[in-house]
């Protein structure tokens, strides 16, 4: 049984209320007593006196996900709002005027000002011009509305993220079932994109302020990114970049340039970066893990890097060289080869330590990299 | 013969119909008499009663397909409608009025409701003023409309896709025949671009909903991709550079530096994936097989680099090195060489590895490419 | 002597006229009298009878051209509309009225509708207001009309193309002298832009259909594309870069290391690639020549690459290497060698065939390259 | 205690005020007065006389910073305007009439004309359509308004920029305190983007001129920047790639080709521009120090690999080369060298050059890094 | 002292005019006056007989240049226009009516039709609602104007390049002093953006034309593109890799790869080329004098290459190697070297080209650098 939100509108909008009589059942005759009784009041909150209170039952389903944009950090989303309430007092024979409901041009009506708070621009829906009216004076308005919403995105854990973006519908009172707003939410969404409907919670509040009870829905839809395409494109390749940076240890350094493959490979993940760089989003306050991790990787390619090109000037250094300082060769190959994950045992003869990322490193790198998949 | 769509439109609407007299054949005299029969029924449906329902004879011609946004899984186009009705009741004599039919202001008439469910975006139609009316109370309104539509893409096979789109034009009932609408679509579609009208198909539908039967009209429109151009700048080059990774294998490891090589490779195929970042279309949810393709040519790439590693590390190392550990060489020679397409046979002679991608291998290499675009 | 065109409006709207009688010759006075006559009578068509058309007189200079867009297949266009017609039996004395000429806001008259077939868009014109009414009856409506038109775009010689969009005024009846209005056009001209206006062509067509005749005006645009910026950014670069290809043959293998050379230009080219595929059309029907010259070029530089894989193998292996399979062999230097243009004379010495590129050669590539730019 | 701005209205519209008389409290009589005292003279500003000047208390709220534009020099925000201002003379008997407190629609009252005079472009906020109106007079218009408005953007520091934007809002006078107003906005700022909210001042300024005086308020948004994205993906790779050039010259010039690596090296940070330029604004006043930054950077790469080719030349080169101009190894081991920040005491043994980059090189480099980090 | 301009407008509308007598100083009966002889005569042009011309005063500056668009030849501005002109006889007196001054919603009077003919998108301007008219009869219209106008844009020089667009405002006659209004545009331009406004100047212009006189009045803003950011991201970057290049020469052929390092370059360039792409203005008709620049930079590159490829295939080759065609040596070593800037002197001792590109190289690119610098 679907028993869809009731709201109660105290607005300060004066109340209206007869019951129509019809001259005979054509639709002729129930337009002039409508015009007379009901389109004529247009400017008039439908109630009886300012005491009462209008009910206003409200329905939202999430019909798509068109985008988030994390540099405005907005959502843009397709809503099927449904609204009803009662003019009060308003009502008329089915035999006698012909007809149990009518469809009534919007403008002609008073029409609730329902807003979404968290609105950032103005109405892109695609209009609708009909209303329904039935013969116990409820008014049922159906349409889409776009929705370009403010929505805080926390894109820390990127692509692995998900969001928690309120809608908040006022000022209404309400009451009601929201388990089945979720369910058919999860049904009507037509979208295959990015983004994935995990939840959808509603909470409702009154807020007793001064000048009347002010009655708000929020609506919180959990949206999670589907993450694979950025797995595909963007943790995988860099992977095997950093896998080969590892292995390239095991160059011999006697007959192959390995400083040089290493620079080649740092211009490769520099043009990977190029790559990420359009897929990321731009924003500036919580950085993406993923763009720490990419930093890193960088840094630790550079290290290795220079690790090579220690271990080449100490090997095959000339006699008239000058020595790299001491404090210098300490750092390096005691701190900067922990860091790359080179086996610190066999630091004692120089030149083994270019030769054998031993298990110990690669578990260091493939660590890296299943962490970041797990997360 | 072109029989078109017939609908019975059965809102709630009140009906209205006169027969007009005018008192000379002048365009005043018919307009005045226009004025006080029709204009002044605006709001009202043209029926006589309630219990009638208005046929509407709708016809959908596919103008043209401005673009598919992959993202925000939407299609625009631009739809030519045609929609048919009568005034109920409405009737003039052509030789007392002077003419058979007149133009007249849409803003003059009552306009049925059609829309288009999947609308998402404010109607930014070109905007035309005036339908026909015809001496037996026929209205003819004849308009383009740009339509932004929810489609759900599917992307799998891209850019080999066929799509298939639907629009669901309600609340109306119909009848009719689907062929001819299809034959004069193909007629009129004026675009030449990315995408081709495969075919049409309509199919009716009738809602028994408590407040009246519901009707509507569903167009499937199947839209297919032309895949040469991603073709000629993707799959191509792509198995250019896959083609020349198997073949260096070939090059002497003694006199050129094969790993250097194979390094500048990796790095022109991560340019490449650049391009084609641009080109493929992003959407989470379900990855083109192309991106699968994209990554494990990248990882076959990387893969036969790591082998080259090892080979030379193997070939040429000095005797004072830490020999690589057991499991890894069973590792690296017997399983990714399987992988790479290496020859299994003659790995008994390390060397030997190195040198001859065998007819077996290069079929592994065109096979994935010929699979590619078999598909 | 200019004689624009003449155009029968046989519209469905009835007709109007009447000699105007002003009180005094004040503005006041004037303007009374077209209110009662007049603005009254906005919804009719400015003719005494059914019967009578209406001559337009329309004429469409081209202003600007904004751009053309081959994804959509559209151009965007800035027309400069004149439309004149008279309002049947509509005149005052000059001297009467105190006035020859005055203008009205267009909202107090009824308009032809004048709409463009291949419109694809909201009407995005900037807004006039005013339209010039002589004492004779004739009104002069000039403004510039913004146009989102369809055109099929033939990018197969790009960037050397030359479209023929075509705009199709109607429904109107016409006579004229195309000549003229082609020679407006061209003074009028605002940009200095990318396109160049070579021609316009009109043609005018009655189609006889059983509610009236329909008259439509065709405007062919005939525009050249002025080509400079992409010889000089696309396509000169890469016949360097292809000329680069050709006499790397020259290197010595003994000295240098010729296919990591290759590799590298390989790499220059697919990072040319990436500035192309900004430049270039994407659309997916016709492949423009140029893509599948790049895509042949970079096939030519593979080829080559290959080539010298296979002779560096031949010249450096030792004599424990298996050697390159024999069917292999043959594929490559009889006739892989033929399509990167080398001598085949000189083929029986393998050695040779790594070191001089003749005339012959040369010639081949500098063929293409002449070929593209003489198209 | 919140005191919200006063203003003062004088503009040169005419006032009017009368009490209100209800014939019975329900909504309709009160609609039926307000009709004949206010809604008639919704042109008259709502004063008794013009003497009289019209307060108008005004109330900014930033809610959200939606994007800075450097090309355009523009800012786009959301505010929440709260405008409060009295109907002189007019009230009504709460029992009398039944309510306090009304809302009515926009369009039926004087709305003073507030505009922001930094205003580029045409409104584009959310719509609202009611205002409310208490039974003393007061009228509380609540509104959000989308800004996009030009901003003086001063990017000299950037990433680390501080951005003084002002809304001027015009013609009133005001009183009140600006510290309040800051807290609000504060409180409901939505973003948690790229720009961080520091502090909102608040001026207010009478400016006497012959037509009445003309009152301003202006409010200053300091917005600072936060860097931290633009330090990991802009700052550290850079200076990754920086700290490796200076340390290449370890390589040992015998056994490895350092000019290459060098290059190489060059290239990468080539391609690592082209990320940059992405993220970059791009405006022609003030060029960002970080862009200087990176031509420095660049210049420094390019000189050390003069030097380096220098170097080689010098070392290597036969004896049947003719040498190196004088005055230009001058220029180069002299000056050069001390940009490039190698040390200069052992430059009388010419090959040492190319070995140590004592700590003096390598704290000139990090004090770059630093200074940049520091700023 | 300032002395705008004062226009003569001669439309075709018609004229009025009368006193005012206000029955009270109270608001209400000034507007009342004014309803009846000022708001329903609208559609009037406010003189009193047609022979007479209306003057308008015009006065524009330039508040803001949001932007030139390159591709469709248009410039972007906010211009503050203000239209000042009297009603014919319209007056009243200040005591009687109790104000000098009085604000008027627009939409209550005649407007002139001002329209700047280079208009080429809708009015996209923020709205403004009220005009001022004083008790002389003269009305005040302040509104700024966001103009989408056509420019004729000359990229030859970019970015050193000065443009001269037009505004013309008609149909006006104009009198008055061009000097003052350049003086307050400059003060008020807000934007510290790409372009700096160097001059506004001011010509007028009368048509007479059959139906009455047209006057319109030109402004042409000359603005001028600040390059400070061009040069460092583009010029001297540029000029960096072309001066390695030429020292590459230094490079002894023996002990380095040359032709590789000079790949590796042109390479670099390749990707420089890819940033500049983002920056240069893409339009077909005038080839910008940098994008000469970089082409001939390219191809100087290439031809070093080439010239670097010979000699080394001279240097290296054994004698079994089939010797270079002497027109091809010829021509490379004559002609192809004296383009690169390489001392024709020495070149009868092959091996010293390779080794000493003189002060006249230098000089030759420095020359062009500078050349380019000081355009």
């Amino acid at each position: 049984m679907k028993t869809p939100w009731i709201l109660f509108f105290c607005s300060l909008l004066p109340g209206l209320g007869d019951t129509l009589n019809c001259s005979s059942p054509t639709p002729e005759a129930l337009f002039d007593s409508l015009e007379k009784e009901l389109f004529s009041k247009k400017l008039l909150r439908p109630v009886k006196s300012f005491s009462e209170t209008l009910k206003v039952t409200l329905e939202a389903k999430l019909a798509g996900i068109l985008g988030v944009n994390e540099k405005s950090q907005s959502l843009t989303t397709i809503i099927w709002l449904s609204q009803k309430w009662n003019i009060q007092g308003l009502s008329w024979d089915e035999k006698e005027c012909g007809t149990s409901k009518v469809s009534i041009s919007r403008e002609k009506l008073w029409i609730p000002d329902i807003s979404i708070s968290e609105f950032m621009e103005e109405d892109k829906s695609p209009k609708t011009f009909y209303v329904h009216l039935n013969n116990h004076g409820q008014v049922t308005d159906d349409k889409p509305v776009r929705v370009d919403s403010f929505c805080k995105l926390d894109i820390y854990t990127f692509p692995f993220d998900i969001q928690n973006c309120t809608m908040t519908f006022g000022p209404y009172l309400h009451t009601g079932n929201a388990e089945l707003t979720l369910q058919e939410s999860r049904e009507v969404l037509w979208t295959k994109g990015e983004w994935e409907l995990k939840n959808i919670q509603v909470t409702a509040s009154i807020l007793e302020i001064p000048h009347g009870n002010y009655s708000e829905i929020k609506y919180y839809f959990i949206l999670r990114r589907r993450p694979i395409l950025y797995v595909v494109n963007l943790l995988l390749p860099s992977c095997f970049l950093i896998t080969l940076d590892l292995f390239s240890f095991l160059l011999p350094p006697a007959t192959t340039d390995r400083s040089a493959f290493k620079m080649t490979l740092i211009l490769g993940y520099t043009v990977f970066l190029l790559i990420m760089n359009d897929l990321l989003p731009v924003t500036g306050h919580g950085t993406p893990l993923l763009n720490v991790f990419f930093s890193i990787s960088l840094a630790l390619m550079v290290a290795s890097l220079l690790e090579t090109i220690f271990i080449t000037n100490i090997q095959f250094r000339s006699d008239n060289y000058v020595p790299v300082p001491h404090w210098l060769s300490v750092l390096v190959l005691r701190y900067l080869a922990a860091i790359v994950c080179l086996p610190r045992k066999r630091r004692s003869t120089r030149l083994t330590v270019s030769l054998s990322p031993e298990p110990k490193g690669m578990t260091c790198v493939f660590l890296v990299c299943l962490l970041m998949l797990a997360l």
